[in-house]
């Protein structure tokens, strides 16, 4: 037979999250009458709300119709770049720079083809799996050493230097993956944080995907929300968007890239020709009933729910801080994110995730698992429902760890 | 600047069909009266029949309910993995075998991960552009020369072979693009040719992915509709297949692949396991939406609607057909796939597809964007209105080439 893609022997584990899934059936499977409550995956849970879900069941009649029966849609809905560069980019950008996708770690995926084997990569650390592992099966990374890639360079971001990098450890030339509200540490950037970022980055000579996914969990309203209310990003950053968390959209699939015009290699070759290139290539469009459920969200009845609905979300994750907090445990997250970081010092993560699963059925994400510096912490997710969120409360009243 | 992935300066040219589309609104912005009829890109018409409309409907309806609501789908929904297996497979496999996508073209772009920038590839000439693109992407086509890429095999499919090619010119240890029912030529492989290509794959250790995104315009009960009719196909055949054109489903975005867990590398691991890791690094799973659509496509009255759209379809094909051989013109295809390729012997395809533009303002598709061996002919595409295609056929009758 012909042979493996070398690359993909480099792949560490199994992926985070199909991992988690697995070692909850398991305890399940062990444990028939436990009711386990998952704060683990960042699964949303709640229906989607009237306006936006009527836009969706609309979407999908239309297409039983002569009239609104439509094929392939490329890039997306015009209506709906132009939307979305109004509402989130105070119509910043052309519509051809805004690309709709099925979500962003779909992009995430297809983005680092426009790089290559050659580049160098910068992740925050800990950080959300696919930057590392989409580069590992770009074949980006280099060896695993022990704790991490040989061709990747970690940012830690620990209580230390309060969850914001190091930026002086970026090398020149490379790609760097930053997001804000950070998943998994629920960190977010500030304005200086993010504008030292794009200096950096311009004058390095590197390209950011700036992952702003959680950016509609942002309520502090001196916090930027995307990496372009920073001068001169857009000469330096592509960012990557997502309608799942906050509508409810993870199973819809509903996300979208900005590339800029102006944003070009070290060549002056254009990324936006490229990235255009690539999608037409390689991807067909989102759905098209996803796209009229993004219509409906981003009108006035619309954004009302998107608020509700992340609203919502953020109470389940005041409700989990402060029940951590009360037992004296640290952590940051979950005032402008839907995540918390749970602080166990000096603790195997692994070792945490199994006894909060054990002692109180509960489901974490074991901080190790989004890199080294996420060891000794536990991510809790802030989507549930409220009564299981406050059952999981209630549970964690008899601490696990002492 | 970091610098652009070298493999992209490798791509010859833009993506044959937003090419086509842009020369199509060029034609219309010079000639604002004339109405042209597009039979170029093969984007599906036709309203999605009622019943499986009304599965969208509902799965739309069911995401706005406490009980009905789902987020993340993974692999896809398991009844929706079953139906498939049951239906297309006589329930040959597993679901986890079957793993629900976004459509065909997706999943050929996600497929050359598993085998890296070092495997030959192999491709029928004329092919569907993704398959060479996806492999220049992935930097396994090595630079372009003239007529084709150094680092991948083409297997001319013409007139003088019967459109099937002379399969002595794998070469051993490849990757091999298969699509049967063929898009462009609609020549559909049989049994015996399909057994040898088999036989071929297993005595040259090669991969073939199968693509039958058109198996269900099949009608001649004696050519095989999945590569798994033939003996052995499961120990070296992966096969895509898509909802797109037998049920509308273009802009829906819905397909599925079928990697079975015997398929395994020279190194004896399995592709299945990579597969798996792949779809769960890089992608989220196809639109749990579009996914209640293709579970009512695949009961009884669904299949009734399948059949009805995909013999409508069928029935243009004919039209087109006749048309073009009553003037003298020879093609194949168009009676068992919806696609009818051409002859024009002697000639460059992109002049006759310019001249059947410019007189009979109809959309076509060069034979020469899918591969050398296309020179000479066009392909006509048969999902239109029937009003659009009995008027392309009577524009015909001028004929263009004499």
């Amino acid at each position: 037979m012909i042979t493996r893609n070398p690359h993909l022997a480099n792949l560490k584990a199994g992926y985070l999250f199909p991992e988690i899934a697995k070692r909850r059936r398991e305890f399940a499977a062990a444990h028939p009458n436990a009711k386990v409550i998952s704060l683990g995956i960042g699964n949303t849970t709640e229906p989607i709300l009237p306006h936006i879900n009527a836009g969706l069941v609309e979407g999908a009649k239309k297409l039983g119709t002569k009239e609104g029966y439509s094929g392939y849609q490329d890039e997306g809905l015009p209506e709906l770049r132009e939307k979305i560069s109004k509402v989130f980019y105070k119509g910043k950008f052309s519509i051809d720079e805004i690309f709709i996708s099925d979500g962003a770690k779909c992009d995430i995926g297809r983005l680092q083809t426009l790089f290559g084997t050659g580049v160098k990569v910068a992740v925050q650390d800990p950080s959300y799996p696919v930057y590392v592992d989409g580069s590992v099966l770009a074949g980006a990374a280099g060896g695993w050493e022990e704790t991490g890639y040989a061709g990747i360079t970690y940012l830690p971001c620990t209580a230390e230097n309060n969850f914001f990098p190091n930026l002086d450890l970026i090398q020149p030339n490379s790609l760097i993956y930053f997001c804000s509200p950070n998943n998994p540490t629920g960190a977010v950037s500030d304005h200086a944080q993010l504008s030292a970022l794009v200096e950096t980055a311009i004058n390095k000579s590197c390209i950011i995907i700036f992952d702003a996914a959680y950016s509609e969990f942002i309520r502090d309203p001196s916090l930027p929300k995307t990496i372009y209310e920073i001068d001169k990003a857009e000469l330096c950053a592509i960012e990557v968007n997502s309608f799942s968390k906050p509508l409810g959209f993870t199973g819809v699939r509903l996300g979208w890239s900005v590339v800029p015009k102006v944003l070009k290699y070290k060549s002056g070759e254009s990324v936006h020709a490229d990235w255009n290139r690539v999608m037409g290539t390689i991807f067909n469009g989102a759905s098209n009933i996803a796209q009229y459920g993004g219509l409906a969200a981003l009108d006035d009845e619309g954004l009302k729910e998107m608020r509700a609905l992340t609203d919502f979300y953020l109470g389940n994750a005041k409700l989990i801080r402060d029940a951590l907090q009360k037992l004296g445990i640290n952590c940051i997250g979950g005032d402008n994110s839907p995540y918390i970081w749970a602080h166990f010092p000096g603790r195997d993560s692994w070792e945490v995730f199994a006894e909060i699963l054990e002692k109180h059925q509960i489901v974490t994400t074991p901080g190790a698992g989004f890199g080294p510096a996420g060891q000794g912490f536990v991510r809790f997710s802030a989507f549930g429902h409220r009564a299981d969120v406050e059952e999981a409360c209630n549970r964690l009243q008899a601490i696990v760890t002492q």
